[in-house]
C-alpha cells in the first residue's frame, strides 16, 4: 500500500494547502511598503486571536524563544517568580529564569492534576514579593488545560504580573488576554496558527510594560523594546523569517473568516471525539483536566509503549507524539490541534486500534472509531 | 507593461524555483529519522561551505541572532574585546557586546576602507588583555571585505579569538574557516546560502570552544552547548523551521553541485562586470576594498539619491538597496549575491541607467550595460 504522512502532533501540526503554496512565491524583500502592509495585517490578525488591544510582536525564532523574551523583558536579577511546573513546559519556565538569576518558587503540580485560583492565592500570601507567575494554558506534555482565568482573577487583585505560555492552545481553547487579564502571552507559529515552525508571537499589558521599562536582564535579539519602536515603523528590528510572515497573512485570513469562537467549539468537538474513542476500548487519558489540543492517553497494561509509538509512526505513518520521560513508553499525544478535520481524528483512531490490536491489546476492532464517530455525526455541520 | 518585481538587494537575495517549491511540501515532524536525515545533510554541506571540521549549529533566527550566540557563549562580564566597525554591522558587534557588559575597544574605520592585520597587530598589543576580536567579512553597509585571512594569521599567534560576521560573505567570497584560523564563524540563510531568511548558522573552533565552557554570560534559547548536545542526537533543542531546513538541504544540494570556487568565481564576474557598469558611466564606488557581495555606489552630484532608490524601487520594481545613515540618499547599492545569474546585473544596470537618466545625470544610454555585457561576455561559460 501507498503509505500516506499523517501529521498527528501537538506541533508541528499540518498547514493548509493554500498556506503552504504561499511560500513557494518568489521572495519579496522586508524594509518595503508591500512587506509591511501584509506584516502590519499580521499583527492585526494575531490581535484578534490573542484578545488583546495591545501590541503582538513577531520574532523570528521557536515558541522558547518567546518563553525566554518574556522572562529578560519584564524582570532583574534576584526578582521573585513563582513558576507552575505540571509538566515539560512549565519547567521550562523555571530553567528560563533561573539561567537569568531569577529567584524561583516552583510550584510542583502533578502532571495531569489541575491548579485551582485557590491555590495560587495561597501561594502568593506565602511569597509577598512575588514579581510574576508563570502558567501554562495548555500544558503539551500531558494534554491539560489549566483555569488561566481563575489566576487572572487573583492577580488582577496583585501586583505581580501574569505571564502564560500559550504555545499550544491559545487559538483552540479560550484564553482572551485582555478579559481574563493576561499581562504576558506567548505563542508559537506551528500550533492553532496554521503555518510551519518558525515564527514566535507575544504581548505584554501596560502592566507588564512597566517591568519591561524597568527590567535591568541582559538583551539583544529578544529585546521588546526595539520590536515595538519597529512595529511603529510597521517592521521588525532584524530580517524576518518573510515565507513564514507571508504565510501567516494567509492562514490567519482562513482563522478570521471562520472565527475564533467556531474554532473553539471545533477543537471541543474534536477533543470530545478522541476521548470517547479511547475510552470506548478501556483507555485512560492522563490528565484529570484535558484540553482540547491534545490527548494524553495511558499506555494499557500488558502493552509496550514506545512500540505502541514506533509502529503507529512507523507502519501506519500517524505521526501521533509519544510520552516525555518520566511518562517516556506509559503514554501517548493524539492531537487535535491545528487545521484538523474531523475524519483526522478517526485515522488516528484507526492507526492506533490496528497498532494496539497487533501489540495484543484485546478489544473489539472499530469500537473506537465508532465512538468518535458518534460524536462528530452529532455534532457535524 | 507588466512590471516584475527584481530582488537586487544583498539580503533576502533570490531563491531558486526548485527552492521555493520545496516549501510548499507538507511539513514533517523534526523528532523523526526522516527529518534528523535531512537535518544531519544541512549541517554536513554547512561545514563543506563554512570550510570547517567543526560542529556548525542551526538556529531558527536572523543572522543578529547568530551573532548574540557568538558573543554570549564565548565571553563573560567584564571581558575586554576589541571590535572592528567600518559599519552598520561591525558597529551591531559592539551594541551586542554592551548590552551583556562587555568591555568594549571599538576600533571605528572609516566607511569602504581596509583595516589591515597590521593595524591590527597594534590594536592588540595596546590591547594585551583582549579576550576576542569581532571583525566582519562583508560589510554589508559599504560593500567592503575584509582581510580575515590576515586577521587570523595575527590571532593565531595570539590568545585572543577571531570572531567572523561572515553573513553576507561566506559561500560567496573565499573565508574558509579552519585553514584562515576563524573561530567563531556566524552566517545567514537568506544571503549565499539561497533560501529564505529565518535560519542563522554559526560554528566555534576548538580554541573558541574552550571559552564556551568558561563563559558565564546568562542564555537559554542561544545557549551553545544545547546545540551541541542535540546535534550528537541528530537534532536541535527547541522546533526548528522546518520548511527552510528542508529548502536548505535543496539549496545545498545545488550549492555542492557547482562547487564553492565556481561560485565564489561567479561572484568576482558578477562584481567585476557591475563595477565596469558604473565606473562607465562616471559613477564613484564608496569602497576602496570592494567585494563581490555587493557593490555600493556613490550617488553623482545634481542626483537626489532617495529619489533615485524610490525610482529604481517604485517604477523599475528594481529592488536595490539605499544607503544607510550616514550614507542614506548618498550611497546605493547594487547586490549580486546569492542565486543571480549574468542577466540580472544587465537589469539592475538598465534599471539604473533609465533611472539616472530620468534624474537628469548626463551620459550615454547604453554604456554602463555595454560594458557589463563585454565582462561578462569574456567570462561566459
Amino acid at each position: 500500500m501507498i503509505k500516506k504522512y499523517y501529521l498527528l502532533s501537538p506541533g508541528p501540526t499540518p498547514v493548509p494547502e493554500e498556506v503552504l503554496a504561499a511560500a513557494a512565491n518568489p521572495i519579496i524583500h522586508h524594509r518595503t511598503p508591500e512587506f509591511s502592509g501584509i506584516f502590519m495585517e499580521v499583527t492585526e490578525g494575531l490581535k484578534y486571536v490573542f484578545g488583546t488591544e495591545q501590541d503582538v510582536f513577531v520574532l523570528t525564532s521557536s515558541g522558547t524563544g518567546a518563553m525566554e523574551t518574556a522572562v529578560i523583558n519584564t524582570l532583574s536579577p534576584g526578582d521573585k517568580v513563582i513558576v507552575l511546573n505540571g509538566g515539560k513546559f512549565g519547567e521550562r519556565w523555571g530553567q528560563i529564569c533561573t539561567s537569568y538569576g531569577v529567584d524561583v518558587r516552583e510550584v510542583s503540580v502533578e502532571w495531569g492534576e489541575p491548579f485551582s485560583k485557590d491555590q495560587l492565592t495561597d501561594e502568593l500570601k506565602a511569597n509577598p514579593e512575588t514579581k510574576a507567575v508563570f502558567a501554562t494554558l495548555s500544558e503539551t506534555s500531558s494534554g491539560t488545560v489549566y483555569d488561566i482565568q481563575g489566576y487572572g482573577e487573583v492577580l488582577a487583585k496583585a501586583d505581580a504580573i501574569l505571564v502564560v505560555d500559550g504555545i499550544s492552545g491559545l487559538g483552540a481553547t479560550p484564553c482572551p488576554m485582555d478579559e481574563w487579564g493576561v499581562d504576558v502571552m506567548v505563542a508559537g507559529s506551528q500550533k492553532s496558527f496554521m503555518i510551519p515552525p518558525g515564527l514566535a508571537y507575544l504581548s505584554f499589558s501596560s502592566k507588564a510594560w512597566d517591568l519591561v521599562e524597568k527590567s535591568t536582564l541582559p538583551k539583544f535579539y529578544f529585546d521588546a523594546k526595539k520590536y515595538k519602536k519597529n512595529l511603529e515603523k510597521r517592521t521588525t528590528p532584524y530580517t524576518p523569517a518573510i515565507s513564514l510572515v507571508i504565510q501567516q497573512k494567509k492562514a490567519l485570513d482562513i482563522i478570521k473568516s471562520v472565527g475564533l469562537e467556531k474554532l473553539f467549539e471545533h477543537h471541543r468537538i474534536l477533543g470530545d471525539a478522541t476521548r470517547a474513542g479511547v475510552k470506548a476500548i478501556g483507555l485512560g487519558l492522563l490528565s484529570k483536566s484535558p484540553g482540547n489540543i491534545l490527548t494524553a492517553v495511558n499506555v494499557p497494561a500488558g502493552v509496550d509503549g514506545l512500540k505502541l509509538v514506533k509502529t503507529m509512526q512507523g507502519k501506519y505513518m500517524a505521526y501521533i507524539a509519544g510520552g516525555q520521560e518520566p511518562y517516556k513508553g506509559k503514554m501517548f499525544r493524539i492531537a487535535h490541534l491545528g487545521y484538523m478535520g474531523g475524519f483526522d481524528v478517526i485515522t488516528a483512531l484507526t492507526a492506533l486500534e490496528m497498532t494496539l490490536s497487533e501489540l495484543g491489546y484485546e478489544f473489539k476492532l472499530g469500537s473506537a472509531i465508532g465512538a468518535a464517530e458518534a460524536i462528530l455525526k452529532e455534532n457535524w455541520e
